[in-house]
């Protein structure tokens, strides 16, 4: 009943690469798997090769013509791009009733189906030397990643790369196939997908439907192509079997997905300098900048509709921070890290004479600590959008001067796509009046910040909070067509420009530039130390028996846990489910309180179907478990025992936030989307039959 | 999961007279009571005649030398007149280790054991004629009581009383032995006592140590006696056998007490009233108070102190209101009650050729909704304390010239040594520039009230807001010694003081008379409407083969039901149990969440002995049932199937407060603090080894 730290603490903790499940045999029977491990450790097998990663959220094929089922949220922008005032799918939801009718997810929307990984660890190390500095050492390790890339991306059907795993302890080579070619398929109404919206971000109880559809299409040939009307739907040779059955309280889960980043190694102090310097920092920051973007938008609906998904984004970060802080005075992590590390050092000082590793770890430790203060010193005094997208632009043409394979990465070749696209986006979320209220803020709190922290040499170079308004008088990127025509000019074209803010990236770009390769140093050290200590501390688990797992680097990796309420304080249980009649509890006929009256008609009626649980008496709509989650795993698979998919995972509750520091077995758990409230959304209210006979579903039992 | 109404929604509701619970044999079978219900219907035998009640609080006797168990809060009282700076009780608590050092609860503490009820129906109603007025009937129905009573007091043992139930359809007779001399014998810090305080008022998590112990003294006759230090424990028959096993989720619960008030027979137009009127009005009647008193106390300790405990009974109401207002506003109670009574006239109209009844019915209520008005302005235009003891001393003068038995009832010889204990009693809670502030704020409230409602020729009597400092300057009654020497003058001294509240008194003496003849009026006319309705309704009800409760009445009731958990909304469940380690994660070390440091060590070393819950691996502190309680059964007793004490009960949740106008049993739940608890304290926190050997306790098998 209490928070006290459970028994089974290490239970369902561990966002495990594939190729470690083996090693998980005793654990995946022990909560009742009947999948071989084995299987799951194959990726070119089912349901491993069902899984897709949409470069942000995850998601997995469901017929083998390519469908795809993810989060509302995920596919969210390519419902809002297709959205006109005449047909408002995003209020209306959208269904393609034919294959004719599926609409284009966007430009910049992809997915990714992984289909080799290779331990490359030997050939990204090979070459250093110790006499190397950090910077040199972080240089030699990223130029041996791009000759990898270039390598593996010799055809063009791939995307590839070569995240660090264990913070450089090991490299793994990552193959996956890139669909250009996307189409929206079926949303619900946001009515549906984010019902609850941002007052229930993070929140149980829940009742959000989010997901939705997307078809993959690919040329004749098979082979990922641009999208074009030829194109064809892919051939999905593995897809997950639907269970209409569902899941019941203390069954056992699988998730795959792409979590995105977790800090769960990290050292004491480190939890300690987020908790009192770097959170805190950043949630006035966030507030600050939020409720200047309030102001400034406030009473220009055109204006308020463009900063919309920008002040979304930064409460959503906001919400996490606040949840961080709260859950670090809730429960004293560092304290029980400080016993963790205590408890690790005397082991390493039982089995290393020489202690100098840890006094190393320390010092590097300390380094990264400092120079993030100025980081972020930095990007406060950088909080323009005008002066980003100018930063790219001149960083591209320095970038552009050198071989292909020599450039920084991300301004490679294989990158314009991407950064064009970013470029011409911007128009949907500026406003001219709004980033000049923002920056001139900004810049006012860079001034009161402590001048140890701020870059050497910034201050001069900066404009005075005053002058900014001419800034934006004299400047042209704010007009999408002026701002792509810079992807093309050359180095002297920008040094000569008297664009105010081109002129002010060109200024600043020295002491950027100082940041970065003192970052390099940085990061060259933390991945010459950091997979030392690793290993130290892979030997001391396993002279305990236990496994460990990387943190997350939005590699497709496996977790596994059962459905389970919690104790969010003593006296109290959530979860784990949430069952059609809450919609109609909380229903007030307001945004994000708005079901539509079709469900509220079918929920009324008691038309459950054969999607009733029959302990619960009624269609279930979210539901938790204790899977191990983050970021990234947006629209993961939720698969049962038999890899049948019952759910997808679309958030965590509000106490799970600080397990991106430490899981903590007893309150941590994710929120998934039931299967069953989608089968029954797709059948009561929206009749998309034509997906309902697309998939493969089994019902239960009569 | 939902709100909606469970199938059960009749299963544990009601406040049975005992002697109807044969009626119930079925239902206490089905949720597992074995003691016969024939049993439980006999006063004179156990487990009834161990129940005691505090007048406004219940209890029992757990040994056989008059010990009694009840609430914390019931015996505040007592501890508070005993404490001193030196010597705070209050905080440290307080433990008779032996006999001698018991103290005196107090010269208005007294203990009533109900020995006897007889149905005096017929006694009370007989002479009434058709021909009679509501004034005359009422008065006639009040003469008859007060004879009755005056014969059953001939013994000066005893305490009778000759309530009505269903508003006049049956009265009985209760007798009930008085005790005069009581004693506190144990009572845990209120860090115990009252943790969580007025924050955890009527919430669920709770964690509130809410017992303490008082002893029965009497002659060495055996009889009651005055407090003499000669007296000697009561011999108490029967008592209550304690059992430390306690419950666990779903096990039945019998409780007995003396709850105050319900209405659950109200028409639905007594409900709109309730909350679209009456309601509303006091809660900003109640909030303007309270607010005057907070400016007129802030910075004066003392006048702090003496205003607390009215400031926490004005809350106290507050909160009862105003979670009377958010229930009515979560669930429409008036149409649900709608669809009952017309489902009732439906019934009646083919029973009954004559529909008259239900148009007097309907008249009546609608005059008594009338006067409510009158009265509640009338209560504004008298709000200060040095009127209401004037009005007092006054009408007692007045009474006084009548023989005792044509006096009105509260004012006869029988009340005169409660009257002035209430009289003497004022000086703990007055300060005269508070009484002066509130009195102002409160006149100035009235003149504002609809001049409808505002009682015919008050206005011109009342003083104005601007002259009532000078009524305070004139007045000596705010003197103890002043106030108590006017219970001996006569009429003529009153109507020739120049004290100003006795002037204002005598002033406002025929307005309020003529209000309490036109409440006779309309109370005679509810007499004799109301008892035909409710016939009507028992017939309706027994046709449908339910037994009827009357609504409480502070008369001796037995109630049943289960541990039960609850969810106050789709995806959340509440209860049954909170646990010591709950107790750890609400302590700030601030009131009302400052445990005590051997409660804390004792939780940490987790020493929970013989009291540890199985299933929950701690000490359960609180626990809810879905027994039927109210206001008045604060100390009863919550027994197991075999009638052994488990718990004892002190509150209801939030969720539950509407239950007094209609019993949601999906929703409804008791607060009862757990004998496991109770017995922990003892032993682990306050050593109470004396009591632990004086009562009567089953351990559990090893």
């Amino acid at each position: 009943m209490s928070l006290a730290s459970s028994p089974l603490s290490y239970a369902d903790e561990g966002q495990w690469q594939p190729h470690q499940l083996p090693q998980l045999k005793a654990e995946l029977k022990r909560i009742g798997i009947t999948i071989p491990a084995e299987k799951l450790a194959d990726l070119s097998k089912h349901p491993m090769s069902a899984m897709v990663s949409l470069g942000g959220c995850s998601a997995s094929f469901v017929s083998d013509s390519g469908l795809v089922v993810t989060n509302h949220h995920c596919a969210y922008g390519a419902v809002q791009r297709n959205s006109t005032a005449e047909k408002n799918y995003i209020s209306n939801g959208f269904l393609a009733k034919t294959r004719a009718e599926e609409l284009p997810a966007g430009p910049d929307s992809r997915m990714y189906i992984t289909d080799k990984v290779e331990n490359v660890t030997t050939q990204v190390l090979s070459g250093i030397t110790p006499a190397m500095s950090g910077k040199q050492r972080h240089e030699h390790v990223q130029n041996r990643i791009k000759a990898l890339i270039a390598e593996c991306e010799q055809d063009k059907a791939y995307r590839c790369s070569v995240p660090s795993f264990h913070r450089g302890m090991e490299y793994y080579r990552i193959r996956q196939m890139m669909i250009r070619d996307v189409r929206l398929v079926y949303a619900p109404s946001d009515k549906i997908g984010n019902y609850g919206g941002d007052v229930d971000n993070f929140e149980w109880p829940r009742h959000t439907g989010d997901f939705s559809f997307l078809r993959a299409y690919v040329g004749k040939d098979g082979r990922p192509a641009d999208p074009s009307a030829d194109n064809v739907p892919y051939h999905s040779k593995d897809f997950l079997v639907v269970s209409a059955q569902g899941l019941k309280n203390g069954d056992p889960i699988l998730l795959a997905g792409y979590p995105g980043t977790t800090s769960r190694y990290k050292l004491p102090e480190e939890i300690r300098f987020a908790r009192d310097a770097s959170y805190p920092a950043r949630v006035a920051e966030y507030k600050s900048d939020l409720s200047v973007i309030a102001a400034a938008t406030q009473g220009n609906a055109n204006a308020e509709v463009r900063y919309a998904s920008v002040a979304k984004s930064i409460n959503n970060r906001l919400k996490k921070t606040e949840g961080l802080l709260a859950g670090f005075a809730r429960k004293d992590i560092a304290a029980i890290k400080d016993a963790q590390d205590a408890e690790f050092r005397s082991w390493f000082s039982q089995h290393n004479a020489d202690q100098s590793l840890l006094k190393e770890l320390d010092a590097v430790i300390a380094s990264d600590m400092a120079l993030n203060e100025e980081e972020f010193a930095w990007s406060v005094a950088t909080n323009s959008d005008l002066l980003k997208n100018a930063r790219t632009l001149y960083r591209l043409a320095l970038e552009s001067t050198k071989p292909d394979a020599e450039r920084k990465a991300g301004y490679q070749q294989r990158d314009i796509s991407f950064i064009s696209a970013r470029l011409a986006r911007l128009e949907q979320s500026y406003v001219s009046n709004v980033d000049q209220a923002r920056y001139t803020a900004a810049l006012q709190r860079y001034n009161k910040l402590d001048s140890k922290f701020r870059p050497q040499g910034l201050d001069i170079l900066l404009p005075t909070p005053e002058s900014v308004a001419a800034l934006y008088r004299q400047s042209e990127l704010g007009n999408t067509a002026t701002r792509l025509a810079w992807l093309k000019k050359d180095v002297a074209a920008f040094q000569q420009s008297d664009d105010a803010f081109i002129r002010l990236a060109v200024k600043l770009h020295d002491i950027g530039l100082s940041l970065e390769e003192r970052r390099k140093e940085v990061d060259g050290n933390l991945e010459r130390v950091i997979p030392q200590y690793m290993q130290a501390v892979i030997a001391w688990k396993k002279s305990q028996g236990k496994p460990v797992y990387p943190d997350a680097n939005s590699t497709l990796r496996v977790t596994y846990g059962t459905v389970a309420p919690y104790s969010p304080r003593d006296g109290v249980s959530k979860g784990p489910f949430t069952t059609v009649e809450g919609i109609v509890e909380k229903h007030t006929g307001k945004t994000p309180f708005d079901a539509p009256e079709s469900l509220l008609a079918a929920v009324k009626e008691k038309r459950y179907g054969v999607f009733k649980d029959t302990a619960l008496g009624t269609v279930p709509v979210n539901f938790l478990s204790s899977a191990d989650t983050t970021g990234g795993n947006s629209g993961s698979a939720v698969m049962n025992k038999n890899s049948e998919l019952v759910g997808l995972n679309f958030d965590s509750t509000y106490e799970s936030i600080t397990k991106d520091w430490y899981f903590d077995s007893a309150i941590t758990r994710a929120i998934h989307v039931d299967i069953r409230y989608m089968l029954w959304v797709m059948k009561e209210v929206d009749h998309a039959d034509n997906l309902l006979k697309e998939m493969t579903i089994r019902y239960p039992a009569k």
